[in-house]
């Protein structure tokens, strides 16, 4: 273990924490509000102690073995959360550590889960920070680190390879630095498209932020208690529910589309099926709660929203989708669980890995009706190599076991089963509410504090693809070689 | 598609049904109940078809290719149960056809779900059937008629794969006929020493016999409301709780046994996981339902019953779980995913495969630590082939999507997520009873048509692992060659 080169990442990682601290110090002046301090405190603990880690521990090499890379990545997450909990903490906004880092990796790992029963209630400032995280977690804080910091050197695609989620970082980046700067500026591009939108309809510049930081991260912070359902306005529904979606595909579909390639991008068997799924979901919903609402408009309006909400992982809520109908409960319940794309800012087990894992059912049956013959798993028209198959399958056993382990730690607070899987499912796939009292208008607050702090590692984990956190725990990894 | 073949081996087996019926009118005559003539009518119809079945198409040859001995299997459980539900019918015992049919399925394929809201108003005739329907199917009605029809030829084997639970049936088996005449034999002793046990333990022989074809067949039915707790009896607990953990071992174990070969049986991984789970679990549950009772022996007592009956899939209760706290509830509902040992005659995903998806998880952690090494599966020592545990991922993956498309169907109905869940639960893993309303001591009576159509086909397809099911609704499999 290079264990020099970790501890100086982390500290240039812990410096960049304090740097994107001070908008929301900013923010927190421009409204007058005092929670100015509590921000800047923060920020400046942790710059220094990034400063120290950074400049005190000088690598001897810039080699970074994969377990390095993936054990890096955990840690980076893991401090990043530790530290940005401060400004909550610092406030007496939300007075017990354990909630504040709760909070905190919600907001980097872009869950969207939160133990505040009043969002209201927070200073500005602090509201500013918690949704920006989403925002920095979205494409990864890690992308950011490689596009600010392109002399990681050799080792970087390590880092690369645990960060992006999905299974195949790989085609986007023939050069990691370069490429991951073209993926930070779409996002960029993204955001402040939607940005504006938002304004044309009628938002403030702060609340138009929030929720732009909110739907680009797939996070699902807002800062009123009735999220998205606030403004009460088709117009801004229909806008952020399309931001969402459109946050929830491939990037390099886009890299693709800027590049002139607009055939190769709609080639992309996911884009299909995710599309597919979405239309598919909307529309069963909508029919589900057409008979509570007796309104078509109205019905395809809240399923749309929410549909689109949830496959992409992202959280915001225009009703109570607590008290629809349980087919339609069960439907999200299931979407959750599914996720985005592959290489977008959602969660989830993936569209890709799930249409895999379909395509070899169907393999299989084909197999069990003619034994002999031969038949390969394509993606794309390509076939796909059977070790990659397997990890998806594994990825897939692991993704489920980590959801019941964690429900049955969850179980012993005693709430219902509902409660438990939903909690454990909406942050591992970094969802954010679940149903019950985790739906919509409620909150994860009840929970004692080894739930959420199982709760929050999940969300690393989930958030992370799974590996890199039990590398980080495993103890050969930290065995010298 | 060999279809003459097919509906021949269809007609005998429907032939055995109606032969193995007759005990149950003798059943009725003793005991002096008007159920004996609709137990007789419904074997003389089902025996009848079989004749005409058999005897009018003969099969121009005897080969058997791998999709049809899939179809085949699939055909004759449906078909069995579509007869056997007949007496409940005939009798109007059950007035509607579709819950006769769904407790003559649950009752064939040792699932042991039920629509009756009182089993005691049944007749003793009608009891006996149902519960003697576990323990034919059981084994499996297939390896019976293989014993008695040892002539099947070449094809047999794809029979016998599609039958008997678990990924490797091949070490029992060099020679079919032979080995399942063994298999039947040891069924049949253990059957006969727990029915002793259990007179020994003060039983009447009605009683016996019903809960020795209930723990027999890992099934569940039994002739009380209150189940096994009925008895209220610590060593009738003790020996059926015992007796369903045996049942619930792989049953070439007990084969390398009467070999002599005790260490060869000693060195079974599977078996070691699965009394390692068993004794964790019922710690566990002890612990948990401990505060609530204040005694250990009767926390001990409760928790080894309800964790031997829950586990091997078997479903027979002494209290009602469903009062127990979620913790306690939550490890139940994952004993019931994971199901028995391979070759029991329990169901549910089955230890040896969540082994080895639980070994290919811890490999795919070192490969990330070490990109560079080369690490196999192994069980019981040897390495398993990559296409073995491709399949069982595969596997994994499919029962977890009949589950959700099960619960998703069910959820129309309008029930809780633990009923809808656990009803797609219990009945693919054949348990029979789940939590909520469907609880030990409640049923499945209120679900709609739809509900117990779908719910009886998880349980067939849950019984026969899957495939043979979703051949046999396969376009392709139907196709001429």
């Amino acid at each position: 273990m290079n264990a020099r080169l970790v501890f100086n990442l982390l500290g240039k990682a812990l410096g960049i924490e304090g740097i994107l601290m001070l908008p929301s110090v900013l923010v927190a002046l421009v409204y007058g509000g005092g929670d100015w301090d509590g921000l800047l405190i923060a920020a400046a603990v942790a710059a220094s102690a990034g400063f120290l880690l950074s400049f005190m521990v000088k690598p001897r090499n810039e080699n970074l073995r994969a377990r390095e890379g993936l054990a890096v990545v955990a840690l980076i997450w893991l401090t990043m959360s530790l530290f940005g909990a401060l400004p909550f903490y610092i406030e007496r906004a939300i007075p017990r550590y354990v909630d504040c880092f709760f909070e905190c990796v919600s907001g980097f790992t872009t869950t969207g889960s939160t133990i505040l029963t009043d969002v209201e209630a927070l200073p500005k400032g602090l509201l500013f920070w918690r949704s920006f995280t989403h925002w920095v977690g979205g494409m990864g804080v890690l992308v950011l680190s490689l596009a600010l910091l392109p002399h990681v050197g050799a080792g970087a695609h390590h880092l690369l390879k645990a960060e992006s989620p999905g299974p195949s970082p790989g085609k986007l980046m023939p050069r990691i630095g370069k490429s991951s700067r073209t993926l930070y500026q779409l996002y960029l591009g993204m955001s402040l498209l939607m940005f504006l939108i938002l304004m044309a309809c009628g938002m403030d510049w702060y609340d138009a932020l929030i929720h732009m930081f909110g739907a680009a991260g797939t996070g699902g912070f807002s800062n009123y208690n009735m999220s998205v359902g606030h403004f009460a306005s088709p117009a801004i529904d229909f806008v952020i529910g399309t931001f969402m979606l459109l946050f929830g595909i491939n990037f390099s579909l886009y890299f693709l589309l800027l590049r002139g390639k607009f055939r190769q991008s709609l080639r992309s068997e996911e884009m299909w099926v995710y599309l597919g799924i979405v239309g598919i979901s909307v529309l069963l919903i909508s029919l589900a709660i057409l008979p509570g609402l007796g309104n078509w408009w109205e019905a395809l309006r809240q399923g749309y929203f929410q549909v689109a909400s949830i496959i992409t992982t992202t959280g915001y809520a225009t009703v109570d989708f607590h008290l629809w109908p349980q087919f339609a409960r069960c439907l999200l319940a299931l979407l959750m669980l599914l996720g985005a794309c592959a290489g977008s800012t959602g969660g989830g087990i993936k569209i890709v890995r799930v249409t895999v894992l379909g395509k070899s059912v169907a393999r299989e049956i084909k197999r069990c009706i003619r034994p002999r013959s031969v038949v390969t798993v394509k993606m794309d028209g390509n076939a796909l190599e059977e070790e990659t198959i397997g990890q998806i399958q594994v990825f897939f056993f692991a993704y489920l076991l980590v959801i019941a382990l964690a429900a049955l730690v969850v179980s012993l607070d005693g709430f219902s089963l509902e409660v438990n899987l939903t909690a454990a499912l909406a942050t591992l796939s970094n969802v954010g509410p679940g149903l019950g009292m985790i739906g919509p208008t409620g909150n994860f607050s009840s929970f004692s504090d080894l739930s959420k702090v199982v709760l929050s590692l999940c969300m690393l984990i989930g958030r992370l693809e799974i590996y890199p956190i039990l590398i980080l725990l495993a103890p050969s990894s930290w065995r010298k070689n």
